[in-house]
């Protein structure tokens, strides 16, 4: 398992219910794909969600995105933290 | 104080040792802007750092990183989290 943050453009005026039906999205079908999403961040302005997740791949990580129908822009392992 | 994610590109093949230094020369000097960097993950393959914080204005976490000697490429307020 290593750890994923992904990266949703153009979610412009998101509001707190929107992104945590999305979120709930997630987490309703995610251990199909082994994958649990730990936190995101919305910035409603320019529209931008950040997704943190734990999971086998990236490919997992988007496969549970695009079967909650929001698709990530972009995926990205983060092996480093501090 | 609002939260903050910031985003860096062009750090392909950055280091944990390099991430951590980088981190610490933020934390070294955050107080003085009223700022507090909470965690950052890093990609090296991509090239790209994420860092969460906590300042009272999207100025203030710039103004650290610049300082610091890493100027941010965004600098997204984040409102919204689940």
């Amino acid at each position: 398992m290593s750890q994923f943050m992904d990266v949703h453009h153009g979610m412009k005026g998101i509001t707190a219910d929107q992104l945590q039906q999305a979120h709930q999205a997630d987490l309703a079908i995610e251990s199909e794909e082994g994958v649990h999403f730990e936190k995101a961040w919305a910035d409603p302005q320019s529209g931008t969600v950040y997704c943190l997740s734990e999971a086998p791949s990236a490919e997992a990580v988007q496969r549970v995105h695009e079967r909650a129908g929001h698709r990530a822009d972009e995926v990205h392992p983060v092996p480093l933290t501090v």
